[in-house]
């Protein structure tokens, strides 16, 4: 396992698009800011796509010039197509992620989009970054979403998967993911499809994954992951987003309750647990009436625990 | 890690006796008798404590009585002394547990007894079990809760830990289990304390440990003990018990999700998750107004899930 590991907040992305509520631009970056002021390195600020379809998400532009300021922060967004890229290009994003849906049914329903169609979108992508000066150049991942399976089509063939993997960085992907978006994943399937993709891809092209907590699997995920040698994992504060199926059952991984873990293992996250747990506070106050989830806020810190792991 | 893994359900007992809804006798039964018919082997029915300190409890005689009909059944109690053991034995239990808590102030507002106390009660117990003959005789576990840490002393230093888990054994235990009482476990504490504790009993002699959710981490904790060779998870039906703190934080291993993440890896538990989620509503009908917790039961299984793991 890693010594360091990067958490990934998408919370401003995956969490805010999965609810009705629209948080006020400056609430998100006063959560971002003090996010990064806890040691959080990378932050998911949004998602280029038409404000007609997730007007939450429309200030994302305007986001990711504010967090550029920030330093030491990883500006990260999600892009559906060559339009997102240039769009997140302009406004100065480090990271940009294309999803490709390994269900080809959730990928016409989702991005009204064929793998071939995606792939594509993926060749675009990377040709706009090739022509850009090095220090421009965001860092691209394709991420394999729907990858342990798929609430259309339940679990799809390994082939499929890999052939994927493959054509993304074949495309000019810097590296693929693979995300648990239906949260269909266990953790030896994580550990069986980080392995095969690594196989294919290399080790260093798959080092990221996107879990969800759907079964309440997703910290025992993580832990096969960590276990298998992935060195980032994606969460969102409160739980919020992944579509939670009820109350109660928070659909991302809690990164409160993942940076306790990983504290309390030892893993290094730069992230400081108290610090953390008072950004809630000014996430409840831009979305006023949403739950937020997690067991470790709601329980506090274990007495005598300390950032290096529970005291002797 | 094993290929067959034994459920212990502990909710007719670690879970009724955290709420204050008494649930009647015939409403136990009827949960026990379907969750037995569901495939879990083995079920902590109740405990012979006073029915003054408890009174949710006050049936565990007869609940032992009725649940030995059960073929292929273990009917599990917990005693907290000599004279909760010869109930137990009178009424026909096939396996007693008596905790012991790692951390002595917890021990003292407990159950009102030093270590020393509760390691005399352990040699009663024994003895008293040495003079039954065999087929009456119930296993005997010595469960040393706060094992992980505990709320008034923080973490316990191990070698107190070593010393007790010793002293259980050469006081008659037939074994002895790790409980994180207080949910302060990580899976790194896990790992370590399992070959620790281990490396001085032996492995056949901890087998088991009851793990909470406190903080989040219950799959993930049971995923590192499930790695270290441990064969026996305790866990409860809706994730009733185990002292949670708010609504959507459940205290015990919820024993659906358990299930669901074992049957995904492909460990034989002889449970069918179906039977078993539909075992929740007998409990909901017997416990109204009460709260269930659980990801699986919200989500449903995967679409294509078998119980032979995810269908290919």
């Amino acid at each position: 396992m890693a010594a360091t590991v990067l958490v990934s907040e998408v919370g401003p992305r995956d969490g805010l698009q999965s609810i009705s509520s629209i948080m006020p631009t400056a609430a998100k970056l006063a959560w971002i800011e003090a996010e990064a002021a806890a040691g959080v390195r990378e932050i998911e600020v949004g998602s280029f796509v038409p404000a007609t379809l997730l007007p939450q998400l429309a200030d994302t532009g305007e986001l990711v010039r504010a967090a550029r300021q920030i330093r030491g922060l990883t500006v990260a967004v999600l892009v559906p197509n060559l339009r997102g890229a240039e769009a997140a290009v302009q406004a100065g994003a480090h990271k940009i992620t294309l999803p490709l849906s390994v269900s080809e049914t959730h990928s016409l329903r989702n991005l009204r989009k064929t793998h071939a169609e995606v792939i594509e979108e993926a060749r675009r992508i990377a040709d706009l970054l090739r022509h850009l000066p090095k220090d421009q150049r965001p860092h691209f991942e394709g991420s394999l979403s729907t990858a342990f399976g798929c609430t259309l089509e339940g679990r799809i063939p390994d082939a499929t998967l890999l052939r994927l993997a493959d054509a993304l960085m074949a495309a000019g992907c810097d590296e693929v993911g693979l995300a648990d978006t239906s949260g269909y994943a266990d953790p030896g399937a994580v550990r069986r499809l980080v392995r095969l993709v690594r196989g294919v891809v290399g080790a260093q092209a798959l080092t990221g994954v996107h879990l969800h907590n759907t079964r309440g699997l997703g910290l025992a995920n993580a832990l096969a992951a960590l276990e298998e040698g992935i060195t980032t994992l994606d969460s969102s504060m409160g739980g919020l987003g992944g579509c939670p199926f009820a109350p109660g059952a928070s659909g991302n991984l809690v990164t409160e309750d993942l940076c306790f873990m990983l504290s309390a293992m030892g893993v290094d996250t730069g992230i400081d647990l108290e610090a953390l747990l008072e950004v809630r506070k000014l996430i409840a106050a831009g979305l006023p009436g949403e739950a937020l989830y997690g067991f470790t806020a709601l329980a506090g810190l274990p007495l005598g625990f300390n950032d290096r792991g529970q005291a002797a």
